[in-house]
């Protein structure tokens, strides 16, 4: 049995190996040696809380386990992360459970990955400029992983909160890239691919 | 986070524990204050296993969480059962897991005590015969619990294969009483409560 906590995950990986992992499992899924089951995710009626499960079956991979956790709005006032989730990976021969991982920064970089992983095979070859609607939590994550994908000479930015931009500007004035808030409509215009990371349920 | 190893939880809880636990968490239920999450149960595509979860939260007894596993019918060849399941706990707060522990030994009492929970709320005071169907490895948790709830005289039992009932036999030797193989129309006329713990999908 393997425990490995959260705090040591971001020694273990990073977005490139992220990276290269959900690229493989979204070609063995295409291929049907992976899939996912369906998703569980429910209002548990106590604490705002939204708690479920993603699971899945990578044969090719022989990764057979499920995420679970959810969103607990009132954690940040607590200093902990609003998205908790845990990863347990069994045996697939036996049905025996066989780690225990920390899903937090996981989730992040796999969501980044997935959204980076669309970038490479699906993004025009010359796209140039890079357009991000949302700047929370997990918009850095997103960026730092889709500029590797393309030779993007601009990013270009909108948040319902406009001075959240700030942590998007931040994170381009490190990798040396002009940054530039701008309205949703010149985004659109403007953008050659558009990364989308906002929990809004509502347009604008 | 806790860690509770399959081996040692049949030393940490019986039979009337579990009862007690299970009979509570009915009547949570009953009174809206706990409830069970849609359950997956997938055909994995290897090793001819069911792989699933079974999720819930009891908000009355503040227990969150799920247990995972599911049925390798290659296990028993392997010396280990066939059905695998671990639960794992989660802090109703927070989302975070505070706990793993082992689920085989649980999954056995857990499921004999809503059989016997049943038995103490529904069956006639009376009852005098109890009928088992089914003589496998979880009839004998079901006849130990349910013999504890009325005062039965006689246990008589079927099985599609008949040379397994000296499993129930033996129980009902230990504890004192009668037992007899009977037909399914026997059964079925002599029971004031009929146990059906079989895995089988036909009837007979």
């Amino acid at each position: 049995m393997i425990v490995v906590p959260e705090k040591v995950i971001p020694n273990l990986i990073d977005r490139h190996v992220a990276f290269n992992a959900v690229e493989k499992v979204f070609a063995a899924m295409s291929n049907g040696e992976a899939c996912n089951f369906p998703v569980i995710r429910e209002d548990i009626g106590y604490a705002d809380a939204l708690y479920g499960f993603k699971s899945g079956f990578d044969k090719a991979g022989m990764s057979l386990g499920l995420k679970s956790g959810g969103y607990w709005p009132g954690n940040e006032a607590r200093g902990l992360t609003n998205h908790q989730s845990t990863v347990f990976l069994f045996d697939a021969d036996t049905g025996q459970v066989k780690a225990m991982v920390g899903g937090n920064y996981l989730t992040a970089v796999r969501t980044a990955a997935a959204s980076s992983v669309s970038i490479k095979h699906l993004a025009r070859e010359n796209s140039k400029v890079l357009g991000m609607i949302g700047a929370g939590h997990q918009s850095v994550f997103q960026l730092r992983s889709a500029v590797e994908q393309r030779n993007f000479e601009r990013i270009i930015g909108w948040n319902y909160h406009p001075e959240m931009l700030s942590r998007l500007e931040d994170v381009c004035a490190e990798i040396g890239l002009a940054f530039e808030s701008v309205t949703l409509e010149e985004l659109g215009a403007q953008a050659d691919v558009i990364i989308s990371i906002t929990s809004s349920f509502a347009p604008s």
